[in-house]
């Protein structure tokens, strides 16, 4: 996970506070560009996270001026064959996706700018909050790349015309827009992300570990479903988390009138 | 469909105006808890609206302080077993789906509360109608049990990311929010929710009732379709509309510049 | 494509200037209802686009006071039989569905009324572009027939509980609601139409013609698959841009900073 280019530095760094995982891209001077070896280090922070269930909630942030500038366009010229774009694009589908199929609720911190696969990072998390004076595009259209992988993450968030209209112009749009568009849960103002996003946090851990767990299996997995078969499948994973421990203590706290004590993961 | 707690009253009290069936949720004192009893006599309450063919448009509204605040967790507790919450989970989103399968359009009256399946509910229903005052959570997750079965409902109304906060966090929002988000159809001040919605029902009701039924009908299920086949099928539903004395006196009225005058039901 | 009724004028107009079709609705009198004439020289116009692979964008727009009424009430009445519905509703959906696979982005240009399938139109479109004094309906249920067709376009484009309100009341939306609900991009001043739609065709003009056709191509597809296929999908799409001479320029204007010249169609 060394590079030149940062000055020894990780191309990734993972910090933990209690049973949080801040993931920050950290390859400031290219913007955060996804280069096969960020992308490789962020693959990895996601999977150590995935093997250590006592991670309650990640944070995805960037070091520098940006969020993310998506891919790296010089290391991409450099290596002009089908097979290893395929393989490239591969890479950064399954990064992205990792992240819906992590138990747990990775959220986006987003300041500058998010590009490209920048920007379909944010789509793909499960919540996102921006800067005000942060600004969205899927500017590869302005290279001769339409952004179809981003395409995929955006037009889930996204309104489809709206989605078209950025991804054809290849226009930014400031944070307002996206947070209207659904693209982030909230724009905020600069000096305020972080203390936003820490109470974001608080919420999420102080909730049941099991029942978060059980609830971000279900989302997106139903979503793609008839509804019949939506409620079958949601039904059954509601049931399921009704038989945890934590479950009991929580309606049994409710019934009390008093905090609910969860148990470990 | 009596109950101790309701001093011998109906759990679901059910109006009839002219065409039109008003459902009141009748569990005031325990927020319209969904409890199996008042599960059963809204499935029975919609089950007799589905087989009575004069019935144009249904409201579902609800008594005392809150709209509806989701399962009736204290009743849930007290049988504690996987076959149980399966058979529970069931028949309420049986309930949930009945509401879309009917031939008319029913309309969620909120007021105070909606939550978890109660938001699921608004959710569920063709057109909703919020009073200003009115709130709305998915707040399983502070009792250690996800929303699931309501998250089928509510992310199939609002975008992911909304929903996924909603969830994740159970935490209020207010009508405002609901309306921007899609969950409701407006808001309105307090005092005009139900002048608000004669009027919607008014609209309803001088429609062609054969054309409501094929309209309905149609909807939900195209939505689950690939586009050609969405198309394939709202073309033939809409051939079969063009076939039915209504269609015809209706454009017949149209070019004549006269009222139409629809047949029976 | 002659026509009694419009003075002997074509029922579809098609101007080009450089690379830019511009499509009008010509039957002025009949507010642009799609008779069978009109839609078959839309067809017509449409195809002969599908075929000139030097096009680059379309503008559809429409003569007179109206942008389309939707069907040519009057020609549906008088053919009254279940097969000529049929195909008339397979031809129409036939025309709508051609705006997508389309390879070019096309562009409504919306003044006046759109109603029933012209909102359909609207709704097919790419991109729409609304003059403030534009107004929207899915009529057909004030004539007895429920707008099924354009319930496919238009619950694809706008949330359901709101698109369910406009097919079951008919009733009109302003350009503002239009916009803000995602059936059009934007509402623009009714004297800025134009030039706003003609800034927008410059941006896209000014891109790689192959890879807004290789986006174009994967956009609608890919909205329509499951979240993992569609990631193989897009990536195989996006592997295939990269190859294009124009991705190869593109990235090289890029890392260069000087703007890239873009290969022919």
């Amino acid at each position: 996970m060394e590079s030149d280019e940062n000055s020894g530095g990780a191309m990734v760094l993972v910090e933990r506070q209690a049973d949080v995982v801040t993931i920050t891209l950290n390859r400031p001077n290219q913007f955060n560009a996804l280069s096969e070896e960020l992308l490789g280090a962020l693959a990895n922070a996601l999977n150590h996270v995935r093997t250590d269930t006592s991670v309650r909630c990640v944070i995805l942030g960037a070091a520098g001026k940006a969020f993310c500038a998506g891919h790296d366009l010089r290391e991409m010229r450099s290596k002009p064959s089908l097979d290893y774009y395929r393989a490239l694009f591969t890479k950064c589908c399954g990064v992205m996706q990792s992240i819906q199929s992590l138990d747990v609720p990775v959220i986006a911190r987003v300041h500058g700018l998010a590009t490209a696969a920048g920007c379909q990072l944010v789509a793909s998390c499960d919540l996102a909050f921006a800067a005000q004076s942060a600004r969205f595009a899927v500017s590869g259209i302005n290279v001769g790349l339409f952004c179809s992988t981003p395409a995929v993450a955006l037009s889930r968030n996204v309104s489809r015309k709206r989605a078209f209209e950025m991804l054809v112009t290849g226009r930014f749009v400031d944070a307002s827009v996206a947070a209207e568009s659904g693209l982030v849960n909230a724009v905020v103002p600069d000096e305020s992300l972080d203390s936003v996003i820490a109470g974001k946090v608080c919420e999420i851990v102080s909730k049941s570990p099991a029942a978060i767990r059980h609830g971000k299996y279900m989302f997106y997995r139903q979503l793609e479903m008839p509804l019949t078969e939506a409620y079958a499948f949601a039904g059954e994973v509601m049931a399921q988390n009704m038989m945890e421990d934590d479950a009991s203590e929580g309606i049994n706290a409710f019934l009390e009138k008093r905090l609910p004590t969860w148990g470990a993961h």
